[in-house]
């Protein structure tokens, strides 16, 4: 990686430094907290305007984010415009426009797959041998996929909890898995006390935050009618992180005239996050954390602070819902949408609800709400939303 | 529709005719044999140059495909460019280059989203308050999330052994299904004898074929490097009839200097097609269809005879290969590629490999296989595979 280019490197906000890339592999080097991604917005807005239509996935960005023309850039054709138009929701909630970004269309059905791109191609421009990482599922597949086609191994420690579905294709393609018994906090506590050797791709990975900023490019920028609100599920704090940076960039470039108000949604039995936010305190660790929605139930968010940042810079806000609420909300999407609006996404759409409900989404607002996972993984708890309805 | 404009109308290979899209709605009106959409290269060129970059999904094809601009066109933004490259697949095979159509990563997870929002979109058009089909479970998991996007209901009858992943998601998009006991040939004589009212959009609809050409059109045309050779997986033929008028029609327009060779795949327990273009003979319905990969277990192919077409006419083949070398080439695929290659795929790739060994693909030759599904429905029965390697 280079940054005589857009990436200007990693800054910290807890001890003010900026990093160089390659000094950095996942949190700052000086004081062990989060570092996020900082861009130069001349350089950025060139490396943007460079992109070419025919070229598809995240090696469109690879200037903007670091890549040199020779890097080895492992893509799968992530990311790109994801947006569905959702009309039956604005009437819904009562707002101008419903845009839902259906990230589960990504290459392993997840917008991790932009994270994921991003930090295995770091790994092989350093010639690790293995990327290793705690995960809820996802990540794990994604980073098999990727570590897969750059010829890397990868290990993934998940609970045991984890959908059938994410651990049979990570070993699918071949990456390994460590099952470890009981919820994501175990599978974490795990991982950190094993020491496992490899590039380190975790939540708590910069690279991954910038991977999440091309979900900012994609959807802002050029793009008329920008949403005016954006909400996200949240858990690690990771993608949030992201999108910010980005859409930060964006504002610094003038392609933006301001930021839109981003909104945190996370279930209401692990809500680190939102608990936070409204106390305008530091994240505690959530004690007991309970929710069907395993993506989200991350009772100590890797990358928490920097998600309070972003809603705190954004003028945006965090809501905690009910796991039923979720559902029902993922179940109706489906139906009157289209889109395999999954149970994660549900927590964002049910979070835009109680805020039109609570006034903060106005009949002037057009909102954009972040499905970060294909519905696949989740179809089992939404179809069981349907058995509760007798259906 | 209208036929003053792209779309000529639907051509009757038995009886010659062709017929005026609002006089049909499944196979020809005089003869009752399958009919297949025809194009006016002049008009057609125009309409795709019409096209502009910032649409998303099949409504980008709108004026290609015979709808005004004030036509209920149903998007979820199916369809664009999924091709990814196989490096690693090309050595194996000893051929120039091989590119996999990731079409999985459509809006319900399968290249079926293409053919549907067609077909449904002429369902809504002609106030239709229904549609019905028998489908194996990815169409009916698609017509279901088009049919609720459009305001439709939706009735699939799907044989029992159908994914739990299509069923769940089908009754998630509030379509009904109709589980018939057994295999898909069940499922299909249950919908026959039924004769459930409805606008009908089985395999049989010409519009599903008009979807499927626009794959041609995201493949083909102004691509630099199109491939010399295609292989499809083929149950019905729908997808490989709508692939091959789309591509027809590129020739015409003198936008191809020749057809890329068209090469179909089957499982071996179930290859009426291949089994037909090898005694260059008419297609028998198989007596025991014996297949673990559901989608292509199709004894009775429903436009078999324009698939014969579309191989006679590009100077391709077809080739039947057994599940278990389906299902280790999918796996392998999913290992080295990053592309999650289904079961379905994994047909198309041993074929590949087939005709490669048999010096049908040459060291010169850059092919391309289409995987029409995402892994996520068939991830158990690529599990199994690994299991039987002791993973
Ligand atoms: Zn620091
Ligand atoms: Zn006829």
């Amino acid at each position: 990686m280079h940054t005589d280019g857009a990436l200007a490197g990693f800054d910290c906000p807890t001890c003010g430094r900026t990093h160089a890339p390659d000094d950095v592999e996942t949190t700052c080097p000086d004081c062990g907290d989060p570092v996020t991604p900082a861009f130069d917005p001349g350089a950025l807005a060139k490396a943007l305007d460079a992109r070419t239509h025919d070229a598809t996935g995240i090696d469109r960005f690879a200037p903007a984010i670091g890549f040199d023309s020779d890097s080895r850039v492992v893509s799968l054709g992530a990311g790109g415009r994801t947006v569905v138009d959702a009309p039956s929701l604005a009437s819904e909630l009562g707002v101008e426009s419903v845009r839902i970004a259906d990230e589960g269309r990504n290459p392993t059905g997840s917008a991790v797959d932009r994270e994921l791109a991003v930090a295995v191609s770091v790994a092989a421009e350093r010639d690790a041998e293995r990327v290793v990482l705690p995960s809820t599922g996802n990540a794990a597949r994604s980073a098999a996929a990727y570590a897969g086609r750059a010829g890397l191994e990868s290990l993934a420690y998940v609970p045991s909890r984890t959908a059938f579905l994410e651990k049979a294709m990570t070993n699918v393609h071949g990456g390994d898995l460590s099952v470890v018994e009981g919820r994501y906090a175990d599978a974490a506590a795990a991982y950190d006390s094993a020491d496992t050797e490899g590039f380190q791709i975790g939540p708590d990975s910069p690279f991954r935050q910038l991977g999440a900023a091309t979900l900012a490019w994609d959807l802002f920028g050029k793009q008329p009618n920008s949403p005016d609100a954006v909400v996200v599920p949240v858990g690690h704090g990771t993608r949030l992180a992201g999108f910010f940076a980005g859409l930060s960039a964006l504002k610094e470039m003038e392609r933006l005239d301001s930021l839109p108000e981003l909104y945190a949604a996370q279930p209401k039995g692990c809500a680190p996050i939102v608990t936070a936010h409204e106390a305008e305190g530091e994240i505690e660790p959530w004690d007991t954390p309970d929710s069907v929605i395993g993506p989200l139930e991350i009772p100590d968010p890797a990358v928490g602070s920097l998600a309070l940042d972003a809603l705190a810079a954004s003028d945006g806000d965090a809501v905690a819902v009910p796991d039923d609420d979720a559902l029902a909300a993922a179940v109706d999407a489906n139906a009157t949408t289209g889109v395999e609006v999954s149970a994660t996404g549900g927590v964002a759409l049910a979070g835009a609800t109680t805020l039109a409900e609570q006034g903060a989404l106005g009949s002037d607002v057009s909102v954009l709400v972040v499905d970060p996972l294909a519905a696949a993984a989740e179809s089992d708890i939404l179809r069981s939303q349907l058995m509760s309805r007798g259906i």
